[in-house]
């Protein structure tokens, strides 16, 4: 950030700090031409020459919208973002006919550390598996929370868990938390310690036999390295063995944010609802649907400000509307 | 239909036929006035001095929008409806400023008639059941189309397809696949059949012993009429036996159509992106949100259509602006 700050300020770019977008500009012809803004209680007006480029993040923080677009949202999930993703700049494009797309989109985050889930085996309340246990956190995020009220536990056993615990003390707890891309709740306490899966059948109120069921394919396959139900990676398939555990995350908090927003081509202009352009209008990064869909993948987000942000900038700067 | 057409002509109003609305009127005030039609290639104005009650069905013959909200129409979709359900009157409304809501779900059929289903298994890529095959069907045709990439199988015995070719007979095929509310596709021609579950999991491409492990799960519970899994019926419930049958549904097609649409309040009045109502502009029908969220549930449409629309008519009639 301290290097694009920089190189914008070099080429002459303003910055106008605490100043708070509010609404667009048009003329006569529909052409945005510039915002009205509050800057400290003030309202101030800035003209736009060449166009204005919106890159003010999502609207996880915008209850209203969230209702509307991601019900899902609003139970057993850690908003993630600042106050300022309250969605401002998608309804000040909206208010001049633009388009959204994918609104009902959202990042949502591993419930547990990858660390010790992916040794583990990651059951529903019927006791059967629905993932790789080493997928990657978001995949296993949005799978795991569409389970959830019919109950999603990680059972693991001795092995693994002294196993996580030993990789935890020898990394320090920021680190590993940060390596599994949880560093809110790298969360490995188990719910239930047990002897048998019998047992933990009764106490995660799961189907007597299912799980069982489920362990016991689990670990014939995974004596001969093969996971031919969901094609985990073989240097995690290993045959759990009393005593077992399990977490249950039925209660677990999610990350989450959200992905969709305006409508744009990959130049960063914004679309209206019959797919036209509207004149001096830009968008990037969470402000616009762009890259992700159903799933996001960390880093999509730096991309969508910094490369379509740029490609926004460089169509506004060299249009010939000045 | 026929006594809700002569109930209102009997109360003076006027029908025209063969006239498509283009788009709204608003006065200076932003009350919504009047529509523009086309009739015959000609351009009429029709004046609404009490106001204008959009109930033009939903959008699933709108090409962009299905691209934009529910892309997964987009293959294997029958799309069901009349060429009429073009999303007009959602635009018409969205051009002056409504909001829209819940776009990004659908009605999704059974891709089986339910008789067979009923009794039988239905499993996924991994051989593991994902849903009771007694759902309603709106329910398993989402939960299978869901899991249609990665192999949706139904999976029955000789006894079981004996028995529903036996009703199938006595009803004739038109009365079962009504009843089976699957009236394009009764489908239940086998696409395998074998003398062991073994056999099956090769020629489905299930993971060597996870398909009979579900059926031996599946087995010893209704034999003692229970389904502690997915809780269906007991009078569904009878252990599968020798010889098996299995229909490959990966291809499976389903009906759909669009349950998103305008924001309303219960009286039908439309709202804008900021929540407050259009004046004189009404929705019902598939043409509003209206009552279904992410499942349909048969005559819902009817509902949101008859219910919303005569609570629409008559918060327009009464209203204070004539």
């Amino acid at each position: 950030m301290k290097s694009l700050s920089k190189a914008a300020e070099t080429f002459g770019a303003v910055v106008r700090l605490d100043t708070a977008a509010e609404r667009l500009i048009i003329d006569s012809g529909r052409r945005v031409v510039g915002v009205v803004a509050r800057q400290y209680g003030q309202t101030v007006t800035v003209r736009a020459r060449k166009g204005v480029v919106l890159c003010a993040g999502g609207f996880i923080f915008n209850d209203s919208m969230i209702a509307d677009y991601l019900p899902d949202c609003l139970e057993n999930a850690s908003k993630t973002g600042t106050d300022y993703d309250d969605g401002r700049a998608i309804r000040m494009a909206q208010a001049v006919g633009a388009a959204v797309q994918n609104m009902g989109s959202s990042e949502i985050s591993t419930p547990v550390a990858m660390a010790i889930a992916a040794p583990s085996v990651l059951v529903d309340g019927t006791g059967q598996r629905y993932i790789n246990e080493d997928a990657y956190g978001g995949r296993l995020g949005l799978a795991s929370r569409q389970r959830r009220r019919n109950g999603v536990f990680l059972v693991f056993d001795e092995h693994i868990h002294t196993d996580y615990l030993a990789v935890r003390e020898r990394l320090g707890v920021e680190s590993i938390s940060a390596l599994a891309a949880n560093r809110i709740m790298p969360r490995a306490t188990p719910t239930w310690v047990c002897e048998t899966i019998s047992e933990l059948e009764e106490s995660a109120g799961i189907p007597a036999g299912s799980l069982e069921t489920t362990i016991d394919l689990y670990n014939k396959f995974a004596a001969k390295g093969e996971d031919p139900l969901f094609h985990k990676e073989p240097r995690w398939l290993r045959p759990l063995r009393s005593p077992f555990a399990a977490i249950d995350l039925r209660d677990a908090n999610y990350r989450m944010f959200t992905l969709g927003g305006l409508r744009v081509r990959p130049s960063g202009e914004v679309l209206d609802l019959d797919g036209f352009e509207i004149p001096g209008l830009y968008a990037a990064g969470r402000t616009s649907a762009g890259i992700p869909a159903t799933n996001y993948v960390s880093g999509i987000s730096l991309g969508d400000g910094t490369f379509f942000g740029r490609a926004a900038g460089t169509h506004a700067a060299t249009s010939n509307t000045g």
